[in-house]
């Protein structure tokens, strides 16, 4: 499978409920904080996730983010590469190997 | 392109930096909530965000949700559709159409 | 101190620079999710933070939460008041103790 | 009613159930992050929200500081100002006003 077809489905998935008219960028952007934050309510007190709930709410995130690619005209996969091209020259590997620290702490 | 060889380029880019021992699903959900933050920046005062940072911070997210998925043995697809197919239960067409109402509220 | 000169400090600042356009209570709502993420941040890679910084963000979520209080005429120590005994009636000492399931699993 | 009280309420409240052993600044770091995506939600679709329900969710997110707060010994208050002072300096009110530009591009 590839993205091609989940996208689709995903924008007939919303047609269907003409739901388009409250998808602007900045609702979707909202969107993704929301689900980012139930994501995160898995892992609320320990790092013990219930998986299936972890998969649901990982797929929200994931399916708003396409949402919002789709809406702004961005391919997810192209966008994805780009930064990672930035991400790789911000953290050298001789410099990065095995660090945690930020970029301007390495 | 599909989502395989953009998994892989990121699997090589986290191996290349010895990373994955910072990737506990636990981090990396709160990862997710970091950078859902800093997408939802571009629309901190209104709906007029910059669009090459909008991209930047929107593929910043995925990077992250496509190594939780990879981390937790998930295909990040399969699961996109599984819920999206659960939400079509709960949004049924005809009670959904065109409202933003919550699903219990419908 | 009391929370009163804090909100005044807060409201004489924001008005020296004609701020409360901005202000409405979603902005500040989505700022407050901003700069939570920003707070998370310092513990994104480990548990071990640095104080000042925390110090600094945790600074930023109040702030924007007490403007957003002042933005819609609350009360900020009542509502934290009213919130609580609606928590107390959900977790019951007895139910709730030594627990950290969510009220519906107790 | 200051502070003080209050949040001698919320440490009663955590002593009576024996939360603090879950009450680490990480696990309420990514609390204040979670509550913080519950009071965005009351935004998500637009910017007319239920006024208790965000009053509720506020009040969860600034319960959650307020624990924060005093688990790493900091007083809400004395952050706040000190915070102010800071920002102060960064949006000077001749540069400032009016605009909601981020300081670096004032």
């Amino acid at each position: 499978m590839n993205n091609l077809s989940v996208s689709a489905e995903i924008a007939a998935f919303v047609a269907e409920r003409d739901w388009a008219q409250f998808h602007s960028p900045e609702n979707l952007a909202k969107s993704i904080a929301i689900e980012a934050g139930e994501l995160l309510e898995c892992f609320q007190w320990n790092a013990d996730a219930n998986d299936a709930r972890v998969r649901e709410e990982l797929a929200d995130v994931l399916t708003y983010c396409l949402m919002l690619a789709d809406r702004i005209g961005a391919d997810p996969n192209q966008i994805i590469l780009d930064k990672l091209a930035v991400t790789r020259q911000k953290y050298p590997v001789e410099k990065a190997r095995g660090s945690s620290a930020k970029y301007d702490a390495l």
